[in-house]
């Protein structure tokens, strides 16, 4: 019955009436699919923060659930629109860089490119596939049409580049790669290198101009205005300040270097 | 089943309590009801914009499903309140032009001004009828309610004024009636007027000062930052900007006029 | 099956995929939960906000719907959770006033602190209990777990200081709690103590630096641009301006005075 579940990650904007076009094609198609949006902020065209938002989240929903995610600054041209399964749940996506890492990660991802029109409405657009590709493919999806039926295997899936973080010795360097709506700063440092270091407590973090002094478990170990560092609920290092806006305080913007200085 | 759908469309801005209002009534009537948000975001008491909105978006909603406009300057006025089948899906809007261009354009709808009180929410306040009449309407609706049964038949539904595109010889003249999150500009020159007409290749689109050579299929056939004229997904003719915002870069806003000259 | 009905409520923006990852939570426990946003507006870490809504929306739900209320500006340290059945319906926030007053009103409230960490998810971060905690003890609660189940009874939940109007001889004082989308200014003042008032048309209400004649029954009573003042939709006393917008143009912000002179 998860398959039923079908979630929205767009470019369109928050209340813009694009998206509930998709959402009337999907329920016009399967009218019991349940549809969640994800967000519909993502900055306009912006291939890299759709696909950090669906890393992020679309493993919290359940297994054989659907995520159709439209950030398409080439629509209308010949790129190609995947539909895939990738860690026992299905994604369906421009073929621009919006699945790539994940789909690098699942050695038993199966990916097609759709293909088969008979799944897409019968007046495609040129200008909004969304509504006239993806969204009647994922309808048919939730309703057991197979993955394989809906195109032809893919196997070089474009990849956006990404920048990753860079160990050095007493050292992690990184940068800002999303501001939340708290003006909290997370940036591509992970859990897993923080927790390959010796004492973070003891870590000296930069970051905008500031210095800040340990990495904290959470906000209320500092007091209120305090600029702290600490691991995020995605298990990213972030910077924030309690009871306050990092991205305010410290000017800072995506693309921001971030350095950690471990005690040598 | 279809039925159990039931859409909003308001001006209430997207995260307002308001419409939370809206739905719990709909689901303390009709539990099992499918709610779905076309949008918020219509600007204040602008029910031009609406009708616009419901004219786009509601087609793509299966048969039977109820849409529900909330865009209401004349709440607490005896303004009528009308629930209508039109084309096959329903409507529930105050009776202030939200449907006139709807019903005119179906000889076969049925349009009821809202009078039986037994279906409204026993406490009528006198500024939210979304809450206290619409909504509770529409949730019985949805449960099987017969449109007659919820008031008396009504055959003159206010109409709005609405810009029509002109057509002279070698000439389409109209003006931009809304602009999407991405900037473009949408004009009220339909795809039909566009199609009569010879080589729109060749043609030339004038607005917001500038000058554009031929209406194009899609983005991509042009390079970013270049202002485009193409059909868009609602066969409205848009400018736009490849990867930009034109109505940012032409300075352009809602009631520019827009001319396409063609080819003598 | 009303108690498959849960709402959210937090601070985390509309759009925010903090909140999606809270849905997915949610729908991998009871995949048929049916999920309602109420707001994601409140302003960051207002906790009197966040009742308010909580108060005037939730009583519009179906009894036995859930409430998750996510204003946590405590995350993280020893502040408590709260689980509550109140006026028949469920409730889930921390223990910061956000179900005070709620609680506070229900002689009949029950009200558990949550310790059962076999309704949480198993890795709780240390910054997101709202997905972490507040989710899956809410999808719990929906798939028919009794409230005793998760967690100890709480008898001393935290209240937060409130403004209450004043009654006077011949006058009631307020102040303006809360601006809706329209800019309504909303105060303190309720429709309880203005009935209880001889002649209210006869009233005068100062506000902003405006002095506004009689209390009216809708906005269609005074030409458009008109300051009005009214009991509005949540039964409170609103200043208005007829298709205007009240914040604006008189300037005023949450906490401005409102008195309401009665004649003498």
């Amino acid at each position: 019955m998860s398959r039923s579940i079908l979630t929205l990650t767009t470019d369109f904007g928050s209340g813009s009436p694009y998206v509930a076009q998709i959402k009337g094609v999907i329920l016009s198609i399967h009218p019991h699919a349940v549809l969640v949006d994800i967000t519909h902020d993502i900055a306009p065209q912006d291939v890299r923060q759709g696909a950090l938002v669906l890393e992020d989240v679309t493993p919290r929903f359940p297994e054989s659930s659907i995520h159709v995610a439209v950030v398409d600054p080439g629509v209308g041209t010949d790129r190609r629109v995947l539909a895939a399964e990738i860690g026992r749940r299905y994604y369906i996506a421009p073929d621009n860089g919006l699945l790539g890492r994940l789909i690098g990660r699942d050695p038993d991802a199966r990916v097609m490119a759709l293909t088969k029109r008979e799944y897409w409405l019968s007046a495609v657009s040129a200008t909004f596939h969304g509504r006239d590709i993806l969204a009647p493919v994922a309808a048919h999806l939730s309703l057991g049409t197979a993955l394989e039926e809906l195109g032809e295997a893919w196997d070089q899936p474009v990849q956006v580049s990404w920048p990753e973080a860079v160990v050095e010795k007493n050292r992690l360097q990184g940068e800002i790669i999303a501001i939340d709506t708290f003006g909290n700063l997370i940036s591509n440092i992970t859990q897993d290198l923080i927790a390959a270091t010796r004492a973070p407590d003891a870590a000296t973090v930069h970051c905008g101009g500031r210095t800040i002094s340990g990495i904290v478990a959470t906000y209320g170990q500092r007091p209120p205005g305090t600029p702290i560092a600490l691991v995020g609920s995605s298990n990213r290092l972030e910077i924030a300040v309690v009871n306050g806006n990092a991205a305010v305080e410290l000017r800072a913007q995506v693309g921001e270097a971030v350095s950690v200085i471990l005690p040598s």
